[in-house]
């Protein structure tokens, strides 16, 4: 039963239809709706719209839902529409008509934006958690492995001398600039949409500037059509940083399942890592990173899913934007896992020794011999030249033991303070402390 | 014929085949490619793999090519295989062997990688123009037309009254949100990969900092595999920066279509921006927002475009990234025309008046009715069931003319100060100023 | 565990990560698991390796496993990999050994493999039939409507008369040319993979052409390489299917939208097949239609998301290739629920009649009026001329009444019955009864 | 100038917006338009709106004009709009009113539409013979090669034995199959929607079969709202075919780029097909394969671009659906080049031999091994178990020489001409001749 219904009743088929995953995905959102519901109501008490009394016995109220949330007490009754009115119902259980007067001044509409933004607001932060620890990894990895050579491929073909010191930091520096999409996301996360109402605002003389204030948002959207419209750019723009960092994962999951052929063999991982054949004893695969590749996959699928669903319509609710969390939601816990996940199995990476000494890998070396012929005064393009000449009549026979590379980020110079200040940098910019300090003074 | 090719010829099926349209997209590059050429001779002085007096022959050598570029006297001779080999040629042709010295510590990867970064960086500096230009616009029709009600609309359906002026500066706000993206990837697009060479860095000690310092780029990718990297993931970025205000647009001009509908007859444009029919002699066509519509959507492909090229495939280099700029040159082009064009519409448009007054809207004011029952004492859940039933037996006769909007962002508090003043701190964010002084002290 | 398992086991997070969401699919998988079982063991049995008892024994092992699916009383236990691992599990706990044999000749990528064969080809044959009752639904509300004149849209403005005779019926002739690509996607689903084992075939002298017609397949794949790459190509083909015809259904549901709205008024439904607002009492919103264009939309994205799993992969089995059934498994039911959602509503709609003969749409009939004067010998350009005078000096008064279209599918000949064929003669292609027939004879 | 403008003309910024790309891809549409006419002024000659003589004049005037496309001395004059357009102007300037007279009962709309079904007809027709010769060339390759073993592989591990016969056809295979997705995309470009007017069909009498059998058409739409609809479906339907054929190629290309990797070293091409590097003087690159990886990547990226074009938008002709071309038309030509360049190359593959003779791949005999004990009697779990123990402890030693893969598509049995048959059967589907036939006629 919904809340708002009038007499007429919607078919069976038309609920069923209608309400899809939501009672999944709602019980997400819970805690947050609770926490607007208290700042809404806070407002309310300071225009008229409730008495201190009625405020006070809702500040009780929801506390003691959100408690119950936390416990793991609190579910959504069945014929109960959706969390919101789940939460609605029960203050009007236990304290009687005061419960009903929580949706003066708002819309379903902007209570559900509200929540979501405190939603995805608390999933960025979660991302950037375990974003860190990868990071980390991945600088300590680098620090270990800076003198383990590899080779560096260009067209897939054996190129130049590498390093696994410069491998596994070149995906940490990469984490570290994936943050600039991150904070793009969580900036429009972070603006209050509360008071738009259904898209049109109200006559109420609402304080959203206040509600913005108790909940902790960096800003507020403005207009209030275009806090309506926030509704799918918000989960666009957190889904393009999704993409982003599942890029950096697919690409170190692409690398990883190579590495591990037998043709490669620079890397493994122990045994119970690895999975069996149902068909060939002698298999150790990479499953682990053949999923993360398509799990990273499927996240980058998720802007093109929500531009779909966007696209061609005209401003002002559609129902179409309920679809946005079947989009969003399962992609933030795949994204969460991957990389967990990778950062599980790195940490168990073993990697080849002395791999460049080999004979085979002699022309990685033909750039710094060039180099060298240039260094003693010969003109680039000869010196390239005279090498390539050398090499097709077999004559090339490089030292592979000794490199010179000193400059900014080369193997000899990973610049790993470097990399780590900008990440250090870049989650500053979150300011989650601001955020955990609103919920605590709204509780306590 | 190429700069660094041995003696074998590949086949003109092969040349023609991996060329494409890059003659095309290059000339864009040419200005580009001189300034990080002279970045980089400027730095090989430093550390002695340049003469002073060779360099000083090389910055006037570029800096003379950049005139000639400037004035339109530059192209790729026939046969040339791309920019990059026409300014070395040119060189080499004018002041001899020194020109042959230019590529000592470079890789083409990298070269191109600079000339890419600087090109998207100007891309996005003319981005931000056209968005600026708009959005003044829509303030000022804002600003004029914050009188003029009309109504919102959810699900399509009538819902509560709006305003022209509140419809006008969604947009515009919308717009300052956009730029957040827009950010994110100018800073990707911000920092130099130079000293990356092919991705493994160079045995020559290279100073990569001070190219930084020379090209106006606010920070370096240390990492040179993540430079590398930053191929792909630049344009990714940039993309999805692009898709977002591609977004905006496509709404608004998915509003503009409707609104022109002979239903609403909401807004017009003059006769000689609209287009006629080979059969209907009466239409009036809104074919630019129709292709407005339609180009929005095409930048709004380009991300997945991207994403299909990059993913699942190893670190390092492939010729696959050179076809990243058919993808999204254009795109850039297309997003320019469309910001142009959405304000050069706009400012003819002609706006109805007192749409609201006719009782076909009276509906409308539902909600306001329930609020001034609530503000008179009445629960909302009580009010809400009586308007409606007033409604249902059509005894509903609210006043049309006076409304009492007065929150932030509501149709009678525009907010468009606010509004404004977020846009230009946005704007403030990418200093374009750094890089013009750069510039200017490069080709001084 | 893993029946194939060595002694090293996994760690619990590579499990729990690797699995995934392949139980819940699993199941769906199960009686055609067993079908395809059935017939492997009957081929197994010809060539020496199974004999005649085992073979028996399995049978009717098999059988009764199928029909312990049917009614509901299977599982796969807590502990067991997979539903693949679950039957054979059965088999052996209740017969011993020969359970054991049935894996010979085969590897667990043909054995999915087959059971998504068996899968798909049902799928579709659902899919056909939902299509059916759509496509009947359809063609009466045109008989029944072939009268009720509407307006016409080109460019979202009016154009020309229209009927809704003329747009349901387009919808009809829509889905019978939706067939076409599903007809394409049951062809690639209709072909045998059994043999090709991990995609490299058998040393045993496996007989795939008994296979082939025991299971009711049209052929096979003969290359076994090309077996394996049809998993993820057949999905693909399926998935454009479905993509084309939630094109139709998006259509049809954004013509509902807007036809709905009140200032277009041409359609409506019951009161409790539309959704209220819990703001605005006056609402009756079209939530249904806004979720199957919702719901469409999602099933439009997933060729992408499976093009981006498989894109730049090489040959032969990826673990990537399990997360193709998260893409497609549930975007069939939910085509399934749309095309039943859609017919649940249609077959409630209200018409509005006589639209056309309000004064407002006199314009609609300008085409007319022009084609009445080249009858009478004008010339078309001229007699275009002549109309377009008229309409713009407000001279134009044409009859609003008669209408005069004759020729093949126009609103005076709507062409049902040849629509009508077209659908019978695009389902018998598919030949179902052949499966069927299959099948029974498989459980005889 | 516009053939059908009334007095006020449209603003050149609106000109220049509106008309694209389209000069580009008309006159690829040029030889199509003529022919679209002809039929059109045979028809309109049965139904009394053109008289034998004027029909007789139209006749050869266009036949003229066609000659000319041929030769090459057709163009769109400045000024002209378009195709369509130029054509009508040649006709009035060189025969008078009659001219005119030749748009009578058809729009702009369906002329358009009729002129893409031809291009799209034939471009299917250029896209199968592509195709068959690449096919041609893999089955000849294939037959070659049967002997030559490699390695196979899944999750990128060493698997199983496989040779290059079974991988050259694999791709034959996936070809032929390719053409089920391409037939369902001709049926779709093979009905007439000549007639449908704007969409809404004609006052006139039009005979619509006859122009269906005087263009060849297999059928008509025959709902002219349906006949418009098929604007956008027939491209989608196009773009899935299209994407299906890159899949294969791009698969193919994947393979060759790690192939020629060093490590595996399995196949190479003559040097004047690869291409080196500006740095490293030994590097011979796969540049013509990533190319067409990342070709095969843009036309995969098409159907989507196409869907965000099309959803949500309601039933009629929208400008939008001009920009379609831009998406198809390259698409059309980037493919065949695909087509064609992967057969100049595959045409000089140089293939290893003796690849399994080296100890290094003796663990991909393990499944053999296991086979043969399953064949003197052990279970297929005992057998495997058994193997699995011998490779731990490394006391695998198989024999290398010796395989036994007879069944259908195994690599002792490759199915050439069951496959080849498939393909011819295939192709005959298509009706080529038909066409060629309707088109002599018209022009007889």
């Amino acid at each position: 039963m919904k809340l708002w219904q009038k007499e007429t009743g919607s078919k069976k088929e038309v609920e069923s239809f209608t309400i899809g995953r939501d009672p999944e995905f709602d019980i997400l959102l819970a805690p947050f709706d609770v926490l607007g519901s208290m700042a809404h109501a806070e407002m309310l008490s300071t225009i008229g719209l409730l008495t201190a009394e009625e405020n006070e016995i809702l500040q009780q109220g929801l506390k003691q839902i959100y408690i119950e949330i936390q416990n793991g007490d609190f579910k959504i009754d069945p014929g109960v529409e959706d969390v919101h009115s789940q939460v609605e119902f029960l203050l009007t259980e236990r304290y009687g008509d005061v419960g009903k007067k929580l949706h003066s001044g708002r819309s379903r509409n902007d209570q559900v934006l509200v929540d979501l933004k405190l939603y995805y607001r608390n999933s960025i932060k979660e991302l950037v958690e375990e974003c860190t620890s990868l990071f980390d990894l991945l600088i300590s990895l680098s620090e270990k492995h800076k003198n383990d050579l590899m080779p560096g491929y260009t067209h897939t073909q054996l190129a130049m001398p590498s390093s696994f010191g410069l491998w596994f930091s070149s995906f940490a520096e990469g984490l570290s600039e994936d943050m600039g999409l991150l904070k793009a996301a969580f900036d429009l996360a972070n603006k209050n949409p509360l008071g738009s109402a259904a898209g049109y605002g109200s006559s109420f003389p609402l304080n959203r500037t206040m509600t913005t204030e108790l909940l902790g948002f960096a800003d507020l959207h403005h207009n209030v059509l275009n806090a309506q419209n926030s509704r799918g750019k918000t989960e666009r723009t957190l889904s393009f940083a999704m993409a982003g960092m599942a890029g950096t994962l697919n690409r170190l999951a692409s690398d990883v399942c190579i590495f591990m052929n037998q043709h490669f063999a620079f890397i493994g991982f122990p045994d119970d890592l690895t999975t069996g054949s149902s068909i060939m004893p002698h298999k150790k695969n990479p499953d682990v990173f053949e999923l993360i590749r398509a799990k990273t996959n499927q996240i980058q699928a998720i802007p093109n899913a929500i531009a779909l669903l966007l696209t061609n319509t005209t401003t002002g609710y559609h129902r179409d934007l309920q679809l946005l969390k079947e989009d969003i939601f399962p992609g933030i816990e795949t994204l969460k896992n991957c990389l967990r996940m990778t950062g599980f199995m790195l940490s168990s990476i073993k990697v080849k020794e002395n791999i460049l000494a080999d004979p085979f890998y002699k022309h990685l070396f033909s750039v710094e011999v060039v180099n060298e012929l240039v260094l003693k005064g010969t003109p680039f393009r000869d010196a390239y030249k005279q090498v390539g000449m050398d090499i097709e009549s077999d004559n090339f026979a490089p030292d592979q033991l000794h490199l010179n590379h000193s400059h900014e980020g080369s193997i000899g110079n990973l610049n790993l303070q470097e990399i780590d200040e900008k990440m250090q940098n870049s989650i500053k910019l979150f300011n989650f402390k601001k955020i955990e300090q609103s919920f605590e003074d709204l509780l306590k």
